[in-house]
């Protein structure tokens, strides 16, 4: 018999803002799962960190960052973004990469804001993925924006 | 006995106009195919879409997108594209890409139109290569475009 | 026993030029060689394309297309690039790319001469690597160049 | 009977200050494990190292390399971090990347000692990712950087 | 009983120098080994040529080639680095590329000269990475350079 679902939380100590934390307590606002958190140095180490997390039975992960905003910093999340994206080719399974680049915000309270609500409506996300694809159906072109205001659909 | 060709439909939240309904709509009218669809937030959630489409018993998939007009939703299409790319190579099976990005219309309205016309032209094209491949031997090189005018053969 | 070697032609429907009938026309020219056709609708569906014909028998595979002249044309060009390379590392076979771009050329007829160049000089390529390597050696270093004037080897 | 961990070390000829000898120095300090040092030309050469270094038993590589500062050694630099990332993610195991650039000093003092602190803070993470991830999980979001000081959770 | 150490040695015919022929009088001069050569058109054939040489029981492989000077021939050469590296990942094999760019040098004679020179160096890498892994040790963090002055330790 398969139990409960396994939630994946891999994280950085690089981050300037506890996105793990905060994931896992809007995960468990919504829905009974079992979650296991890995945390590692960076960015680059998150997409290994998901294929072990895959390995210890997780049924989807989230990958959270904090990248800088440099020239460099986004070269690493670019590298960062293309691991996640073959880990999860390799083993078919999802991983919701949020990330927060330092130059999104006009400042720091600004910034901590958005990685929080960010990782939250990506949380959802998480729980739509697992339990409700239909929400996502019938989202579907309707412009959703995670962390900043939704776009909304086209207007004709 | 192998039954009715099955067609994947990947598509986004994200997306300011739904591609899917589209897509459908459009394959729905050139020929009788077995249809799924698999609703996920963004573009860079489409190549492991697309896999897990394969693993159902998809014979080929459509990725649907609108990436945003800056630069770090451009290069978050480039990492849903190599991915989308890997996914072929892994399955030897077609994914057609339909992005639309959103810096390619001056306004909402034409943004809207071009992204219907592109999603229903690379449906066409979904059907030639499922049913139809001498058709698309007949247009090789022939400058087909899809959401705009072609461009038509080189003139000598 | 093995028969004839096997030539794939991937090519597009997307190239304002017929690269396909000229690397076929080329090819029966110099060799006694069996082809297949397979006709995408652009660049980026040209990776699985060659790792198709190479799973229906081909020997070796020419890639011809015409990437557009935007950024967004040469990342697709890139990305299809990358996809040629891998698929060829992980069926141990060439994949021959010519790719001509839009803005090599100062107008269409210039343009169209280059495709058909190219293409044919790359045909002769695939001849060599099939039945005469020992041609290749010969040339090796010689600043060799397939479209333009050859570059030469280096005046000391 | 599993005896003591085992971490690779990865270095190059090419780096101006001698990095595997800082992370040795550093790992003896903090813990008894087993150590092989592998020397190679150049950071390109560092995702072979590590695949063979994890073939020779390795539960962990550290690779340590100091790109320059040009356009084409950042290129190398981009190459070698998607090697290294891949790596990680076929065999499921850590890899821990220091690159120090040179352009990241204002002199050749300046980037000795950030290539010596660095290297020894991500030591420091070696360890704590092989025997104590519950201090990586006390310090996720931290702001926690390798060389440099701190930048510290965000303030709000 | 395994005999001799292969050397495989892949070149282009795109280059302008005979860097196969410096590459192959290098390694006679040093050790006694058994060398294959495979020439190929331009460098995004050297990952497949490595991978197939390898196949024929090469123990190492030197990739030798000169990219041109354009953006377009920056991105073939990035492209070519990259399948170069994902070919030693999957074959567990040394790969050293040899790389001469063309606006390295400030005219055809000096380019020849970094283009032969760069090469024996190399050659001389991968003699000691097949006899000698001890002597590049020593050099670890020297600053070593191939084609130019050594840079040498950073001082302190």
């Amino acid at each position: 018999m398969k139990g409960k679902k396994k939630v994946g939380i891999a994280d950085t100590t690089f981050a300037r803002y506890d996105m793990g934390a905060a994931a896992i307590d809007e995960l468990r606002k919504h829905a009974s799962v079992e979650i296991e958190r890995y945390t590692v140095p960076g960015i680059k180490d998150l997409p290994v960190a998901a294929k072990i997390l895959f390995e210890r039975g997780c049924d989807i992960v989230m990958a959270l960052g904090m990248p800088g905003p440099t020239p460099l910093d986004k070269t690493c999340a670019h590298e960062a973004s293309l691991g996640l994206i073959f880990t999860q080719i390799l083993v078919s399974k999802h991983i919701i990469e949020v990330f927060v680049h330092e130059d999104e915000a006009k400042d720091e309270r600004e910034l901590a804001m958005l990685a929080d609500r960010r990782t939250r409506e990506h949380a959802q996300n998480v729980i739509k993925l697992l339990f409700k694809p239909e929400m996502l159906r019938k989202e579907a072109g309707m412009g959703m924006r995670q962390g900043f205001e939704d776009a909304g659909p086209l207007r004709l």
